[in-house]
């Protein structure tokens, strides 16, 4: 599924998906940038495997990332400059988000014309 | 966090999490009214926890419904006004999509001002 950018190629029974879903404050602040910075930390990480993220004109964002093992996101949470934007989005970006962890048991794909 | 439309509520670890993440084909053809349709049906179902939905500009969107087990995942992906939509959604709206079926293993939430 390489050609469809945003969906996140095959990732295996056994990985792991964050998923963050949030609702944003009103005006930038600064978080366009921190975020670009934020994804391409991401993909430099140990045991990274993918992201897909979309956000509605109603405010409601959902980011999932993708993480071969549970040790490879407990790395990934501590880093420090992602601990920085943690903190940044609890003090001006974020109204409200959850956070889940999940093991993936399943997993399958449509492409159109195949 | 009931305050907070498009964020599901708390759904316990053990719980399970379907992520549809898919590209849409361009115009509408029915999907908008079929989408709302299957939301309402979905939150009919056994074992159905809540669920999330974001798209964005780009076209990629990610649909996260929760589930209280596997039993009651496989019964909504089988009922027969889904199993219409899912077929529209291959012959119609969608480019390409995947679904990951996952076990949540971790939940945590942020509230500003609380």
């Amino acid at each position: 599924m390489s050609a469809h950018e945003g969906v996140a190629e095959a990732v295996g029974v056994g990985a792991y998906a964050v998923i963050f879903t949030s609702l944003r404050t009103e005006g930038d602040q600064g978080y366009a940038q921190t975020s670009d910075e934020m994804v391409a930390l991401a993909r430099e990480q140990p045991g990274y495997l993918g992201m897909e993220t979309a956000r509605g004109p109603d405010g409601v964002g959902i980011t999932v990332s993708y993480w071969r093992d549970l040790e490879s996101i407990r790395h990934w949470k501590a880093c420090s400059d992602h601990l920085a934007a943690q903190r940044a989005g609890r003090e001006r970006w974020y109204r409200a988000y959850r956070v889940r962890v999940c093991r993936v048991e399943r997993e399958y794909a449509f492409e159109a014309g195949r």
